[in-house]
C-alpha cells in the first residue's frame, strides 16, 4: 500500500498514520523524495481502506499487488517524465536519443562527438570515464579528469552527459559534471549503490542485469525511489543467453513488459543488445516501434580505433543514417 | 565448395567432375533439388580453382566458408522466394502474413477465420491438426479429417495452408492438402523428417529449436535443401531462458542475423515469441521493422474458448488492428 | 487419479467403472501395460473416494496431484526395476554401467570393447548405428548392419545393447538386435517415438532434451507408459546454458530431484554432461554419490581416433580405472 | 608472462627489469602482495625468455597463455593454501567445513550454532550480517554491532568467521571481527571492491556470479591477486538457468575445471546450488567426490523460523548426519 501525505502534514498527523498502518500489521516505510512525501506500507492482510481514508494529512491511497511498490503503474498510472533542463526532457512523448562512445578518449574526439550530435539535434552524450573492465590489465577508462574535460566541452555546446558511476565514493566528485548517473550492468543489484543514489538530486538510469530478470530491475528501481530520489529510468541492453552468433540477446519483450509495468521511461540499448556493428540499426528501430522512450548507442569518429567496444560502435554516418530512420518510426509509433 | 552443374550434364562428365573433387581430398555429395543440380564439396584443403573451373558440364562455382553450403548467402546472394501458386508468393519483396489459431476445431471456426483473412487480405492461413503436447492426455489436433475439412473451405476461398507435420509417416497423408509443412520447434532437429521433407515438392517452414542456435537452424535447413527441396523458409520463434515474464524469449536478433547469413526467407512468429496477448503487437511490429519477410500469428473469434494457446491469441478486432499496423510499419522499411 | 485393475475384470465392471469416473468430471483414458491394467482420471474437482473404492474389479486407487500420474512416484513408493534378462537388471539396488564408443564403427573396435568390458564386469554396451547430425554432410553411422555386426558378436559375450532410435520406422528392423532403446536427447519431445515406443515390449531410456526441463522429461516418460510400456528409465546428460567451459552442463541437482519425483531408474551420463575427456571421471563419480542408479559414458580403443567424439571419450586403461572408483563410491553410498 | 622477484630486489634492477619488458612491447604491472614481488608483462609478441633470464633480481619467469596471469595454476602448480591461524587451514589436504545460518539474528541462535560446530568439529561458520535482499522493504541483516556480538562469541570458542561484505566503506569497519571475507555472487564484478579487498591482508572467498561464466571468476580473482592480496579462494553456488525445479542449477562441473585452471581452493555451496533442503546432502557430497577443498552451507537450530532461506537450511541433526557423511566421501576421494 501507498499512502500519498500532504507536504506539510502536522508531525502528530504522521505518527498518529504510521501507528495505524502497524496495528493493520503492516510494516511502514516513509519515503521522501523530491517530489512528494510517501508510506508504504508492506504486508499481507486485508483491510477495510476506511480505516485509514479519512485520516488527516493523507492525500491519497492506493492498494499495489506487485511487490514492487513506488515503481509500479499499478498506482501512478501518469508516466514519470525527468527534466534535465535546456528542454532537455526524457518520457514526455518526444524520443530520447543518447549517443556517444564507449570511452571518453581524448580532447578531440570529445569535440568530434559533440559536433555530430549538435548537427544532428542530438542533446545527450553517452560515454565511459570509469570503465568496468573483465580483467584488472585492460584500460580502466580517464577518470575524473576526463569526465571534467568533456563537462566542459559538453556545456559549451548545450550537450547533458550520461555515464556510469561504479561506486558510492564516485557520487560526490562525479555529481557536479554530471546529467545522468547511470548504473551498468554489473551494478544493478549493487544495493548501497543504488541507496546512495536514491539521495542525490540527480537522474539515475540503471542498466539491466546481466542476466538479470526484469522483475529485479523493478526492485532494483525500487531501492532508488524508495531511498528518495524519483528521476528514474530503466535500460534494456540485452541479456546473457546460450546464443553466441550475437554478443548478448536483446530481450525486446521487455520493453513492452516494463511499459505495461512501470511508470517510468524505458530506455533501449542496441550497441550492447546485440553487439555488432552491422545489426545496430534494425535492433534500434524494433525497440522504438515495441514502445521504447529512448535509445543510447555507441558512436565514434573511427570504430575502428576506438579504446574499446569498436565491434559494435556505429561511425558518424552510420548514425546520422539511423537517426533519420528512428525519427521516422517514431512519428509512425506516434501515429497509431 | 558448391558446384553448379548444367542440368544437362553428362553422366561421364559429371563422374568426372566427382572424381576430381575426391582427388582434391574433399568429400562430394550430389544434391539435386527442384531446380538445379549440385555437387558440394566437403573439406579442408585450399586448391587451385582452375583445377575445377575448365571442366566440362559446370556452370558456376563457388567456395562458401560456412559449414552449411546450400542455404549461405555466400553462394546466393538473391533472395529466394517461393511460390504458392495464385499470386501467394513468399520473400520476393512484399510482406507475408500468416494468421490463424493455434488448432483447428471444427467447421464454424475455421469458416469465420477465412472470412477475416480474406476480409484483410491474407491469403495464408495457420492452424493445428496435429499438435505436440507436452502430456499425453491433452488434447492432440483433430487429425488428417480436420485438415480435410479446413483444405476444403480454404481452397474454396482462395486461401492457402500452412500446417504441422509431426512426423515422416505423415508426409504422405497430409501432402494433397497443404501449401506449407511446418516443422515445429521441437522437430528442428529431427533429421529424419527434414530428410524426408527434401524429398518432397512443397514449401517448407522451419521453426527455430526451442533453445536451438542459429547456426543449428541453418544446419536443419541444410539438411532439407541437401535433400533436394528449396522452398525453403526459416521461422524465429523465441527462446527458452530463464526470464519468466514471458512464455519465451523472443530472439530479434536472429532476424538481421539470418538475413545476413542466409538467402532464405525469414518469418517471425511473435505469438510464441512473446505469448502473452497484449504484447504479441509491438513484437509482431519489432520484427518487421528489423526486416523479417513475413509474419505468422494466433487469432481466434474467441481466444479465451480456444483450445490451445489462447492466452496469446488476438481477437479478430486485435488482429485487424495488427494488420492494418504491420503494413504502414513494412511500407516505411521499404522507404529506407 | 490412477486406478489399478483387476487384470481379470469383467468388461461391463471396467466400463461401470469408466463410467463412473467420467460421471465425476473426469477424462479417463484406459492403460494398459506389460505388467497391469489402469484407468487413468485426468480432472480438477474433488470427490469422495468411496464412490469408486468399492467397485468390483478394483484393486487399488491413487489420487496424484503431479500433472504425470504413472510416473509419479506419489502412487508407485517402490522403485522400479528392470530386468534385461541374464541377470542384468537395472534399479534393483545395484550400479548399472553401460560403456562403449561413441558411434560403432568396425568389428575390431566392437570386439575389442566387448573383451575390455567383459573384463571388467560390465554387462552393458552403448553404441551409435544411426547417428543424429548437425550437419547432413556429416557421419551418420552405419545403420542396421552395423547393428547386426554388433548384436552377433555381443551375443556370444552375454553382453546387452543400448542403442539409439531415430525414427518410428527404425523400431521393427532394430527390435530384435537391441535391449535398451535409447530416446536421444534431441527426440525427447518427438511424441511420435514416444507413442510407439509405448507399444513395444523392450526397455526404454529417455534422455534429457538438450535444454529440456525436468518435467518435460518426466511428461515424455509419461507418453511411453500410458501408451503401455513400463520398463522405463531416465538420464541426465547435461543441459544448455551459457558457460562455454564445458560442452554442456552436467545438472546434478536433476538426480536427487529426479529420484523423489519418480519411482523410474536414472541415469547419469557424464560424458555428455560435460564433455571433457579429463573431467568425467569426477563427474561420474558426483552422479552416483548423489544417488543415479547406473551411469553410462564413452569408451574407446583410442579415443583420438574415434568416429565422433573423441574428446569425450575414455581409454581403457581410463575406463578401468573409473570402473573401480565408481564400484567403491557406489559402495560408500549404500552404506549411509 | 609473470617475473617472480626477489624479496630485497635493489630498485635500480626493478627498474631496468620493468624497462626491458616494456622494450619487448609488453605492458607491465608491479604486484606486491603479503608473499611475494611481481612484476606481470601483458602483450602478444614473442620473444627470446633469456633476454630477460639473466638479469639481476629476477627469481623466477613463466609464461601464462590465459588471459588471467596470477591465479593461473599454468605457473603455480603447488596449490594454495590458506591459514587462518589456529590450525585452520583452508586447501592443505583437509575438507575444510564452513556452516551457519543465512542471517545473523541474535545471541542465543549464535551460541547455539557455534556449539553445534564445536560439537562436530567445524571450526568456521558462515552468517551474514550485511544482507543484499532485491527488494529494499526486507530484512538487510544485523549490521556492525551483530558482527562484533559474534565475533565475540566466536572467538570464546576457537571459531573463525566468514561473512559477506557488500561494500567498500564497509570493509575498515568489518576488518577486525573477520576471519574471512566473502564476495557475494551480486558482486563479484563489483571491481571497487575487489581491488579494495586486494589491499587487506586478510583471506578473501569470492562466489560465482549469478550468472558468472568460470572465466569471469578467475578474471574477478586476478583483481584481487594484482592488488596484492594471495589469501583468495573462489566458490561455486550454482548459476541461474532456465531450470525451475530448483533455485539454481549447481555447476559441478565448475569444480574440477577450476581445480585444473588454478591453484587457488575451490569451495562448493550446496545450499544455493540447489536452494531445497531435501537435497543440500547429495549436492553437498557430489562436490567433494568432484574435487571441492570445502564445503559452506546453511544450517540453523530452527530452519522453519530462520530469518531468510530457511527452505535451504539444514537443522543442527541434519547438519550432524551430513558432516560425517563428507567426511567418509573425502576420505574415500583421498584415498584415490
Amino acid at each position: 500500500m501507498i499512502i500519498q501525505l500532504d507536504p506539510n502534514i502536522a508531525a502528530a498527523d504522521k505518527e498518529a498514520i504510521v501507528g495505524n498502518v502497524k496495528s493493520l500489521g503492516y510494516k511502514a516505510t516513509e519515503v521522501k523524495t523530491q517530489e512528494k512525501l510517501y508510506i508504504i506500507g508492506i504486508g499481507k492482510k486485508d483491510f477495510d481502506i476506511r480505516l485509514l481514508g479519512q485520516m488527516k494529512g493523507i492525500e491519497d491511497i492506493h492498494r499495489v499487488s506487485d511487490d514492487y511498490k513506488l515503481v509500479s503503474r499499478k498506482w501512478k498510472v501518469e508516466r514519470t517524465h525527468i527534466d534535465l533542463g535546456d528542454q532537455v526532457i526524457i518520457g514526455n512523448g518526444s524520443l530520447s536519443l543518447m549517443a556517444g562512445p564507449c570511452s571518453i578518449e581524448d580532447e578531440g574526439q570529445v569535440q568530434q562527438t559533440i559536433d555530430h550530435l549538435v548537427k544532428h539535434g542530438i542533446r545527450i552524450m553517452r560515454g565511459g570515464v570509469f570503465k568496468p573492465r573483465s580483467s584488472p590489465y585492460a584500460f580502466r577508462g580517464l577518470g575524473i579528469d576526463g569526465l571534467k574535460m568533456w563537462y566542459t566541452l559538453a556545456r559549451k555546446a548545450g550537450i547533458k552527459i550520461i555515464t556510469e558511476v561504479m561506486q558510492v565514493s564516485q557520487i560526490a566528485e562525479m555529481y557536479d559534471y554530471v546529467d545522468v548517473f547511470q548504473v551498468g550492468a554489473r551494478n544493478t543489484q549493487n544495493f548501497n549503490l543504488l541507496d546512495e543514489l536514491g539521495k542525490v538530486d540527480k537522474a539515475i538510469m540503471i542498466k539491466r542485469g546481466i542476466s538479470g530478470t526484469i522483475e529485479e530491475l523493478l526492485y532494483s528501481a525500487e531501492y532508488v525511489f524508495a531511498a528518495g530520489n524519483e528521476k528514474l529510468m530503466l535500460c534494456e541492453r540485452g541479456i546473457r543467453t546460450y546464443e553466441k552468433a550475437s554478443r548478448n540477446t536483446m530481450d525486446l519483450n521487455a520493453i513492452p513488459i516494463l511499459k505495461e509495468k512501470t511508470h517510468l521511461p524505458v530506455i533501449a540499448d542496441p550497441s550492447h543488445g546485440i553487439g555488432i556493428r552491422e545489426y545496430v540499426d534494425p535492433i534500434a528501430l524494433a525497440a522504438v516501434i515495441a514502445g521504447a522512450d529512448g535509445v543510447i548507442y555507441e558512436t565514434h569518429q573511427k570504430p575502428e580505433e576506438a579504446a574499446s567496444d569498436g565491434q559494435q560502435t556505429l561511425d558518424f554516418e552510420e548514425s546520422a543514417r539511423l537517426i533519420d530512420k528512428l525519427k521516422k518510426v517514431y512519428a509512425l509509433r506516434e501515429s497509431f
